[in-house]
């Protein structure tokens, strides 16, 4: 494995001290701190690196020359307050932090893990603002910083940095109308233009038109320079500093992944076919030391100029698969720590089945046979795996950039004439930033359907914004709106075929975005029955409900370890969550008085909550007892181990609250 | 009461047999509609006249002299597609469908009526292409249209009629960008530009900048023009039709109110003082006769300017305050039918009191000794009942335009900077248009209260893009927010100081927007406590447990009707609709084996699945039979008492239902 090296603050001090020319200075800086973002992410195995590259000579110009943060600590109610409204750029934002001596090395050095930094802003960590990851709102709540300021008469101005993508957010224009009609001169935007989204440029996906002239006509005073040229961002910065009467905004033409030369995007996308390959996800080894090769000649070079001597590092010690060892012993029914061998086997059974792969693969089927179909994407065709569709049917793809509600209200308009949209984002923006667009698309009885991925809480890096357990709940009030959620490759190709053929209402489809945990095989004769679920092991004692590759995983390792001590827990995978063969249903669990319900979506409004309502009536709990097992609060940040773990929801833990329960009645 | 007159359709097609000149000819069918839509309004006693009337000689001249829908008819796929994405103006649209045979007569003057037509579009309707009535919408379907108008080779343009303030919501601007992105030729927009919002001018709410230059630089052809002057607006609509890479916009300068003297915005501004009185709402008897005269006086004039004799009106039949009899006769248990007296008796019971108007006071008292207090309004600061803080505390309230994600994200903002924001919207768009926002402020931990108004489904005259169903399902899964409906005004007043004063978490409040069908008296000692309800009547043969004036009024109701019949109906007022003191509750159901959940929102989602996950673990629903009554599939539309019976949730169905379950029993 290859090793990580980074630079710690006292360095950043030492440099601070000697090079008193600022741009001098903020040379040096930014390249030491470009090593700690490739370190931080190389360690998380996760990250993006292409945005955090692109801001990082503003982010460090802003926080060594520009904001009063480092100097009156950040808590001080006069600060400066600066955040990315894109969040994306957390990492290199974390390593300037650190390099302020605001986040300590060790928690930089867990990115994406828990106890380390969230994978997207969270304002519960020293030194971040707010939440961010969902994309356009920095502006508005720069707007309420702002307002604040001023009504509570504190010091300092807000600067907020979008992307370019983001902008093709409707908010945006919301708050760019707002702040300029409330004259909120002490706030500044600076936009991070570096002119690729997810992975290609933002020309092809949706072109932002002339952005001086749209933001002029928008009453903002605009003005635009070089990103990497801290001498204009300088001079403007002061300008801006100065005006009084409008709100303020910066292009900053950067480079995506500038840097390091092959991560820079003229390059990359060069190299790639048109596609940019350093958006998110860790370079493997080989680039890894390719990339720190470059940074740290720079970095080297840089104090060799000013007689600094040699550069501090230090040797990051690699992160282990598994760091923390399970929160909870399991233990038999006397109370017995347990082996957990049979979790360990099927840690190693791990396979890489896409449930999204499928999704892909039958989609393009479906494309053979029905020019009705019509996909629609928001900028993430690459993980909606809607590409192959795109590529081959291109009269039938449109891409509406990150603009979920012109994407869903659009697909509205392409229903009432006729066709079948199929509309893809992530869950967690999908459903909710385009909710009100669904309602209004369902209220007209068209049928559409909704590709809902990145489904549930797994993979738990990115952090809250991106993680997905209120999207059943979202939809669940729909009274024309199927949700399923398939629980392996098969699965999914057949919910894709019957939410094209068979339904008549509108069907949402909730899809996890990783590997499958494991390759689920359905019974001999599995096939997808509307309402029906399919048990996938015996077993007397207990019956648990669920769906998900995620959590039938997690079910299945519980009934492992179970049957060791001899519990025989029964798992049936439910991929219908509010549509239920009642008939089907009664068998399931008549032979049971224990059910569990785990949901990969939080206990309120997901399918635990339709069984009950559905079962009460029919006399079904009566006699029985059912356990909700749901993501509690928000979903911890972590590797998929250490948040399922938090939340009692990993094999282990269920099978030790199936015994606790047991040990309780 | 005054005499309501309209011009039946024949008279249409007699102007348009007999004047050639086509200005001439729409000078004289404007005024023929304006007349009937004053007409519709007047019979429905509600409708936004004064946007109906700006947008009015536009909508004439298309259906006239542009699209070709009248000679096609509105089934043909080849129809050209006109829509108005504000909605608000529909009875003008109804108007002059009517006037081509589309819409019949009788469906006119059954504006908001049921089986008559929705107070905002509903695709349903023959000659309405879509739901509107959420705004900003409308540019994002229109381009669904039109790009499906190219995919199947159809012929016809799309043509898509937006408000100007309704411009002030974001998804607006993605439209422009995907439209010109997507060089969408075959779409064109036209703004009916009347410069006032719901009561103030669109300048003094959140002013749109200069929307030509805006538009130009979204790459949009954008012509401006006279709205009135249809010369002008011919020669511009001629020239969008030739325009082959762009698609196009017409800014229309328009007069809320046109053609009402004392209707149109700068007589109405100026005489309410810088508000505009005729946005929604019919006019009284008195201000109908004299708008009436006007407009007939110029029909006249236009007759006999064409020699076409005299006008033919017909007389309309007013509206009855309650038009259809009971859907269900209300049997006793033998089976016999039940006098209505006790309803009767408090029909005549109804007052005035507005759980809205004691929110609006608590608030002002609030602000008094609450500094930290901010109000957020999107332009309904008098439905909203904020208008008195706002005149009291300006520099505490923030007028985000109708821009609710801005608003929502702004809040935030503030509330990590100690502030208190309290967010005002209806429940339909706050809790759905800005819910990826709330989630993130919620994630965030900061306090934020958000006030829900129009919550429920009364008014129903509205439609469906108004009436709330589903916000409490759109909060309910977010960990940290307390959902509250306050039943009557002494409620409210401490709900909302609860929520200020004693919340740990964010709360939302549901408040209804109309007037409470009756006061509700508590009992002696009442005070809010957290998580318990209050009974409103004694009765041992079932529980009923509800929430808000509606529904708690039609609950008593159906007590009052089951008395008679020797039934007791325990009715409790639960405002706490996710938070329950659980001892409270096992005594309140545990006398009861029959258990009533009566929702004024959709079956799922709602308070009812709350309480079966709280009390299915507690032992609670055993022996026990809990049926839920909620809104069942989509709101109806008509009166209260019509949408109320259409869902058999008003007094008399509920305890139609109560003796149906006995029997059945």
């Amino acid at each position: 494995m290859v090793e990580i090296r980074m630079i710690p603050e006292s360095e950043f001090v030492r440099v601070r001290g000697a090079v008193t020319d600022r741009f001098a200075r903020h040379a040096v800086l930014c390249e030491m701190s470009r090593l700690n973002v490739l370190a931080a992410v190389k360690r998380a195995g996760s990250g993006h690196l292409g945005s955090s590259l692109s801001a990082l000579d503003l982010v460090v110009w802003l926080y060594d020359e520009v904001l009063n943060v480092a100097a009156v600590g950040p808590e001080s109610p006069d600060r400066d307050i600066f955040f990315s409204s894109k969040g994306h750029d957390v990492p290199g934002f974390y390593a300037v932090l650190h390099s302020h001596g605001i986040v300590p090395e060790d928690k930089l050095l867990m990115l994406r893990r828990m106890g380390g930094l969230d994978g997207h802003p969270d304002a519960g960590i020293r030194g971040v603002e707010v939440n961010s990851g969902s994309l356009g709102m920095g502006i508005s709540k720069g707007r309420g910083f702002a307002y604040a300021k001023r009504k509570m008469g504190r010091g300092g101005r807000v600067l907020v940095m979008t992307g370019d993508g983001e902008l093709q957010e409707g908010q945006n224009y919301e708050a760019l109308q707002g702040a300029a009609h409330h004259k909120q001169s002490n706030l500044t935007v600076i936009v991070d233009h570096n002119k690729v989204q997810s992975d290609k440029t933002v020309d092809e996906i949706l072109s932002l038109g002339n952005l001086d002239e749209k933001f002029a006509t928008f009453g903002w005073r605009v003005a635009r320079c070089d990103g990497h040229d801290m001498v204009a961002v300088d001079r403007i910065l002061t300008e801006f500093a100065a005006e009084t009467r409008r709100p303020q905004i910066l292009i900053a033409d950067t480079i995506k992944g500038k840097g390091v030369s092959f991560m820079e995007h003229p390059i990359s996308l060069k190299e790639g076919g048109g596609l940019y390959g350093w958006h998110a996800g860790a370079p493997d080894d080989e680039s890894f030391a390719k990339a720190c090769a470059e940074v740290m000649g720079r970095v080297e070079a840089g104090f060799a100029k000013h007689g600094l001597g040699e550069v501090g590092t230090k040797v990051v010690v690699p992160a282990k698969k598994e760091t923390a060892p399970p929160p909870l012993s399991v233990m038999n029914e006397l109370g017995e720590p347990v082996s957990l061998a049979a979790r360990d086997k099927h840690e190693q059974s791990v396979t890489t089945e896409y449930v999204a792969d499928a999704y892909g693969e039958e989609l393009l089927a479906i494309g053979a046979r029905r020019d009705d179909v019509v996909v629609f994407d928001a900028d993430l065709a690459a993980d909606c795996r809607t590409r192959n569709f795109e590529n081959t049917y291109p009269d039938r793809f449109v891409e509406n950039g990150i603009a979920e509600q012109d994407m869903v209200s659009m697909a509205g308009g392409a229903a009432l004439s006729g066709l079948l949209p199929v509309v893809n984002s992530f869950a967690s923006f999908l459903c909710s930033r385009a909710n009100e667009q669904i309602y209004n698309n369902a209220s007209e009885g068209t049928k559409i359907i909704y590709v809902s991925h990145y489904a549930g809480m797994i993979p738990a890096g990115p952090g809250k914004s991106h993680q997905s357990i209120r999207d059943i709940s979202l939809l669940g009030a729909l009274p024309n709106m199927v949700i399923v959620e398939p629980g392996f490759a098969e699965e999914t190709k057949a919910v894709l075929r019957y939410a094209v053929d068979d339904a008549t209402d509108s069907v949402g489809i909730r899809l996890i975005i990783g590997p499958s945990p494991r390759m689920i095989k359905p019974p001999a004769g599995y096939r997808l029955t509307f309402g029906q679920g399919t048990a996938l092991t015996t077993g007397a004692d207990a019956l648990l409900i669920t769906y998900g590759p995620v959590m039938l995983h997690e079910a299945l390792v519980a009934a492992e370890i179970l049957v060791e001590q001899g519990i025989g827990l029964k798992i049936v995978d439910l991929p219908w969550l509010n549509r239920f063969d009642l008939g089907w249903l009664a068998e399931c669990v008549t032979p049971h008085e224990t059910v569990y319900v785990l949901e990969d979506h939080a206990p309120v409004g997901g399918l635990a909550d339709r069984l009950f309502a559905k079962m009460h009536p029919a006399g079904l709990l009566e006699g029985r007892k059912i356990h909700v097992l749901g993501v509690e609060g928000y979903p911890a940040c972590g590797t998929p181990v250490e948040a399922l773990r938090a939340h009692r929801l990993d094999g282990a833990s269920l099978a030790a609250r199936v015994l606790e329960d047991r040990k309780g009645q």
